[in-house]
């Protein structure tokens, strides 16, 4: 995991207390100017309190947003009232630390839900923080935003052509709970190119669209997913100003590319997996019915734990394809497996063709199963509708994980 | 698992040799007398050969069915145009080795998919529950259509009042697979009131909706789901012709209790299950809202994880209702716990009150989830919608079964 700068933002991470053991608990990223803003935030109705903050920061401040303040260890979600004052009293903290004026910090929680969030530890962590600030410390700040993550979750991209010398890049974290509708995940991108909110926002969707709300570990979806991107504009370009402007397919490209290296690293780190599962789905009735159906695999508990155990059970797979609502003529479908390591794919195997089984090698299908990566291609012989999403294997591990948790 | 008797009805298992090992893989039931009969199935795509064969049979004959042959060990689903025909042979051997004319048998299968079914085990089994057959036969047919179930499921109920001496009873086979949807699994219903076709239709869409279309294990539907039901008439009533025959109710009621008891008996036996949690929830907009949210907390890996660990995690179970799709106000939300033995419970624990965390006893909390049944009862506080789904938890075992199993 090589670390990452972005030309005029500086990070930093320390262990502020929040968290027992004194682990890092505790991340900043500032930019030396105010940036233009975007987020994506969750869709769940128990959204947490920093979520509503910033939301509401968001009408009002997009385009001079200049810190980002994330805390570790308690969500601060379902916590009423006094919740909602905590996270803007982590806002204030933090604009003073920095001496920023108000309604310049972004703010971000995750851990545990429904417990006070301590504002002590974050009056001391936060000049703490401030003062450690490097353009290089965004590999500590990754490491301060885990939870249950294994690794510290940083990616980045150049620009060339009209945009050289543009940088984005970014960090996130995940584990447990990821799901497509962007579930307990959080990420900071940055970049130094200038561009507008508005450009901005449609990159920032189109991004997340094609990367977080793809990935799935478990179906559930959290209290605080967030993914913020903040765009500082130290390289100086004319700003970008619309998605028309030749210059925003590449920005937003570069963006999509970082935020799928990020979700790809979310789900290899996704508590207890084992295999890094690809679904694609081709020859749908529509892009929406290859999305049913690639979903509908990548969430089912029966073919998870057949990745887990290096079962090829096309047979799960296919029955999820049958119940996943998508537009299926059972005698059309074809179904390949093919495995690898990381980057690299063996052959691919035809296990059924026109929705029975093929007479394929049961221990070449078997050595496929055995590989870390295992990929899923359906072919439902209906139209032009395609997708791929990502997913990991649940085993034993998972079960270990989410049965002890709490605090 | 007391045995059951239904006038006019026989039945048998044996061991065909489609299982290996010697396992009792085959069952018949069969009444007296040809049958009006009333089915609902699966709506996965993939619907096995057998569901294709008793569409169409019950668009002819729902007014004569007089036997069903059911095999485990194998699904005959995903088996094209082959599988259509052995469906069809299935039937028409049972026929033959009962002296029925053609039409009057329905077929069910359960088991690996993908595989062809073979016949000649088929066609020696089926003499040999046929000489077998008793009307104290059901608990050995309910042993013969058993996979990963660990006990045979049989449940029947008395009527009173204009129907006195009917009888209402059935088998059912479950665990993996389970979910509202009527996912893999099978029931044969059978009662000795004569009922004509449309109200036992009426009657058992209400009950199946009731009951098993309640019940979640893993959230994966299969591609032979079955629940057929079978009124000889040979209690002699005048037959009910329509719903508004004041006899009808009490007669739905009687299915459906019959039906919920098979689908509690699944839940138990779930795969890897060690709870029976009830998931209430009360005040939402609608019954429709109230069930997108009880189920989003039934199929949630996280919620059932939690179960299994014995932690009172209320976290989770408010971010699955705040994901479900129901409307929610966080500030309305009220939730508590409460445990107990099967068909006892301690007191209620409120654990939430208007969204955020009540001071309950945490030890208290952590004593409910310690007990071998948990309800979980959630109020939107918003309307009049309400409904009851039952769960189970997910633990090692649901991993072990699910990544070994296959052939």
């Amino acid at each position: 995991m090589s670390n990452i700068r972005i030309p005029g933002f500086r990070a930093a991470g320390v262990a502020a207390g929040i968290k027992a053991g004194g682990h890092p608990d505790l991340a900043l990223v500032v930019s030396d100017v105010p940036c233009t803003a975007a987020a994506v935030f969750t869709q769940n109705a128990f959204a947490a309190a920093p979520v509503l903050y910033d939301r509401a920061l968001m009408r009002q401040a997009a385009d001079r947003i200049q810190a980002v303040v994330i805390n570790a260890g308690n969500a601060n979600a379902c916590t009423g009232e006094p919740g909602l004052r905590a996270a803007a009293d982590m806002a204030a903290i933090t604009e003073e630390a920095l001496s920023l004026t108000s309604g310049r910090a972004f703010v971000m929680s995750t851990g545990v839900i429904g417990v006070p969030l301590p504002l002590d530890p974050i009056r001391q962590g936060v000049p703490q923080a401030a003062a450690r600030l490097r353009e290089e410390g965004w590999e500590e700040a990754a490491r301060a935003i885990m939870t249950t993550d294994t690794f510290p979750k940083l990616a980045s991209a150049s620009l060339t052509g009209a945009l050289a010398s543009g940088v984005v890049g970014g960090m996130a974290k995940g584990a447990g709970m990821i799901h497509p509708n962007m579930a307990t995940m959080l990420a900071v991108l940055a970049t130094n190119v200038a561009i507008a909110p508005e450009p901005l926002d449609a990159a920032l969707r189109y991004a997340v669209d094609h990367s977080f709300n793809r990935i799935s570990v478990d179906g559930d979806t959290s209290t605080n997913d967030t993914v913020l991107v903040l765009a500082n504009g130290t390289l100086g370009n004319d700003p970008i100003r619309d998605v028309n402007d030749p210059r925003f397919p590449p920005f937003r490209e570069a963006l999509t590319r970082v935020s799928r290296e990020l979700a790809h690293m979310i789900v290899r780190d996704g508590e207890g997996a084992t295999k890094f599962v690809t679904v694609r789905v081709v020859g749908a009735a529509s892009d929406m019915d290859a999305l049913r159906a690639a979903k509908a695999v990548a969430n089912s508990p029966l073919c998870k734990t057949a990745f887990f155990g290096g079962d090829p059970n096309w047979g799960r797979v296919l029955a999820a394809v049958g119940y996943s609502g998508a537009h299926v003529d059972p005698r059309r479908v074809n179904l390949w497996f093919a495995g690898g390591k990381e980057g690299q794919r063996g052959p691919a195997l035809q296990v059924v063709d026109g929705g029975t089984p093929t007479d394929y090698d049961e221990a070449e299908a078997v050595h496929i199963f055995a590989q870390p990566e295992i990929d899923v291609l359906i072919d439902l012989g209906l139209g032009e509708g395609s997708t791929e999403v990502w997913t990991c294997d649940l085993g034993y591990e998972y079960v270990r994980i989410n049965a002890e948790y709490r605090t």
